[in-house]
């Protein structure tokens, strides 16, 4: 966040609430709630559809998002600190987009390229009298959930301690030095997801709420009380009675929620292994490629509360906040974590969820007919589905990847071959595929079948009637 | 093919002829001509349509092909020899599978599972009075084409001599038994396209056409006549009168058409350097990533045809065939081809002139509102857009990819890095991802936005009002 910027968005904040509404947008009919529900799966490019599909479905079958009716592709946008065009983005950025519209840089959460902070449509629908919501299988102060509720130069900035910068897998990391609230900022991602106007927050991140605020006195959990909200850490909970008027925030694992699958006995993907001839010479000796592995529960995931779960109960508490409509934001975030951990029993796993989390979106859908549902991603990831056994198979040569590979048995017995192989490093890299874009019948009008993240933005933001960030800075 | 089904087969080629068509489909208006045209990018995903997006448009541009009304996917379908999924498909069986609605095994042209032989819409069409036309950078006895108008058990066996097996790469290859014409069969691809009612069939392998018949004592080409096609080898004959009632084979390469663009001095995507200490260990050392390159002109490529020229010469003599109209199969052949060989400025240049073709599509279809244009992939390919640089670029380890690297500089300074690492070999993997499908109005009322490839069979069946195989076989 740039200070400069700082009063205009404060007072921009200052006009949230009923009474502002008219004063914000045109506002549809009260008695016919108008809302938009926006499904982000982190990662979530063609390769991991026909992953999820071939797995869940059958190459044969379809996934519940291939009925959608309208299908597209979104270009992801992303520039440098020069502004010039970078062809790979993140999730902060990616996501900062579709929630502003602003094209931005690499790890900015809320903010624009040159620092300034950027009101997303979940601010804009909340200051225009919708309900607002997010919910994500990652910690809620993760990038993309994040993006719709908080504005700080760097996504790393998640608590009221991690904002100091510090250290973190052995390497130190430089903070927001101008979003710390000692410093006049609005704080960490967690301290203003707390004072932002989402009605419901539910995903994992109790640790950065656990951290403790800059006079050590209190762990930021303790405040919430302050700002009107419940939190609630254990999943049971989600079925007790908290009063509507009540902000709700859940936060169900210290970081991200468990992921559901795993590979066999928590394998991954791993290098097939060259015997030693063939070092010599590649032409010559043999390979013995990975074992098979089937996929399994994760005994980590116990009674984490589903995707589908936390996306009917923020529906139920957006519809009691108010009839106007909501904007709800979810985000399926492990396919892209399990990708970079080279899982794609993982990574599975979630499009599992992502798809019984759109049923509960279009079911709701289907009793409001003013539901815009969309499901798209924020970029794509390193996973590739390669031919099992190799294209050249008959060619007296060991073919094998340079990378790491799974093979993965599908219920009827066939194997799929996942290969990971985009770097040498413990995490893969993103990769710069246009994403797959699906939105039910009421989105018809409002979306295309080729956009840009930031017409994303735009789609949903007029579906609401809401004012564009253009429109806002003219304020 | 089979010889037991060959009676069959051959009782429905001598339905061929404009005496037959009431017999073989309902007509629609003579006066109306309705036309398909289907565009095939040979390994066209969205990475690829991405990378030609970046680099011929910006990513904040549109190709083409984005400005289409229809966009969906398409699910690639392929079966072992035991029927059984397989994930990762060739350009022969998808070919195969757009071409006749039947799913099939790996490297099998115009064959199904059981090597019998199906018929092809491009046979369908021209037996019920349709022109027809394939037009392709490759050899047009190459997969994808051939697909069309040829059937065999083997992709390989594209002439009279290579038909009978032999060696290629230093590797014996089988041929097809069955299939050669001193066996009983219909001979090879090329004497199958001698024989096939094509009308138009333009691209290269003139080496097929050369090749000598069992007899050994002429080559094919020499009994083009015997079945009314012109065959022409220069390119400028193109423009020379040929009359509208013979065939025209145009062979203007020995094997593929070379391709528009290369890499700076001829240069592919090279493996990363790391330096002796990041030998011992991974987490030390520097590492050395390939000099960026630009892309440039293929001396090779010289008079040769564009694709677009093919297929406005295509066009031209289809509607001075049929006044009913047609059926146009047009490959851009060397997406895939180039993305084999790790070159994308040969991918991206293949993608520059299926833009072209595409335009001059579109230009004839808004002429004659009857056409449908499709524009679709066989199969997914290996190239991936990766970040430039990684996105673990602050962390002090060299980070690089396993596989082979291209930078590739774009014409305002920016560069996009290319990674292709599905294996080891001097050849790269196909990949599994569903494939795009992009389609003009005509096509709205046949296609979706989720189909399986047997599903674009039907679609284009449907449109030109052609009994399906399920149907012919009834006959």
């Amino acid at each position: 966040m740039l200070k400069r910027t700082a009063p205009v968005f404060f007072a921009l904040l200052c006009l949230w609430g009923p009474a502002s509404i008219t004063a914000m947008a045109n506002t549809p009919e009260v008695d016919s709630p108008r809302s938009v529900i926006l499904l982000i799966g982190d990662g979530f490019d063609d390769q991991h559809v026909t992953m999820g599909r071939n797995y869940l479905a059958g190459p044969d079958g379809t996934l519940l998002l291939d009925t959608m009716p309208i299908r597209g592709a979104v270009q992801v946008q992303t520039v440098d600190d020069e502004g010039n065009w970078v062809y790979v983005a993140d999730s902060a950025n990616t996501a900062t987009t579709l929630a502003t519209g602003v094209v931005t840089n690499i790890g900015r959460v809320g903010t624009g390229p040159s620092d300034e902070d950027v009101m997303t449509i979940l601010e804009m629908a909340a200051a225009a009298g919708f309900g607002t919501g997010a919910v994500s299988t990652s910690s809620i102060t993760d990038a993309t959930p994040a993006s719709f509720m908080a504005h700080v130069s760097k996504r790393i900035c998640e608590g009221p301690e991690t904002i100091l910068g510090g250290e973190k897998y052995g390497l130190p990391f430089e903070g927001c030095y101008d979003d710390a609230k000692g410093n006049g900022g609005p704080g960490s991602i967690a301290e203003q997801i707390l004072t932002s106007p989402v009605d419901v927050a539910l995903g994992g991140g109790l640790l950065y709420f656990l951290e403790h605020l800059p006079d050590g006195q209190i762990s930021l959990l303790n405040t919430a009380e302050q700002h009107n909200a419940a939190v609630i850490t254990e999943p049971e909970k989600l079925l007790s009675p908290i009063p509507a008027e009540k902000r709700l925030i859940g936060l169900f694992a210290e970081e991200h929620l468990p992921v559901r699958w795993q590979g066999e006995d928590g394998r991954k993907a791993e290098s097939p292994d060259p015997s030693w001839l063939n070092a010599l010479d590649w032409r010559l000796g043999s390979v013995e490629q990975p074992a098979v592995m089937s996929c399994e529960s994760n005994p980590e995931y116990g009674n984490t509360p589903s995707l589908a779960t936390l996306t009917q109960v923020a529906i139920e508490r957006l519809t009691a906040t108010s009839q106007k409509g909501f904007f709800l934001v979810i985000e399926s975030a492990s396919i892209d974590k399990q990708s970079h951990e080279r899982n794609p029993c993982g990574s599975i796993g979630e499009i599992a969820q992502l798809e019984e989390a759109l049923n509960v979106a279009l079911n709701y859908a289907n009793q409001q007919q003013n539901t815009m549902v969309l499901v798209t991603a924020d970029h794509a990831q390193a996973a590739q589905i390669v031919p099992e056994p190799s294209l050249y198979d008959a060619i007296p040569v060991p073919v094998y990847s340079p990378g790491k590979v799974a093979r993965v048995r599908l219920d009827d017995g066939t194997i799929m071959r996942i290969n990971y192989a985009t770097n040498n490093f413990e995490s893969e890299e993103h990769t710069g595929a246009n994403v797959p874009l699906f939105a039910n019948e009421a989105a018809r009008d409002y979306v295309g079948t080729y956009m840009r993240q930031q017409d994303v933005f735009e789609a949903m933001a007029r579906f609401l009637d809401l004012k564009t960030p253009t429109e806002t800075d003219a304020l």
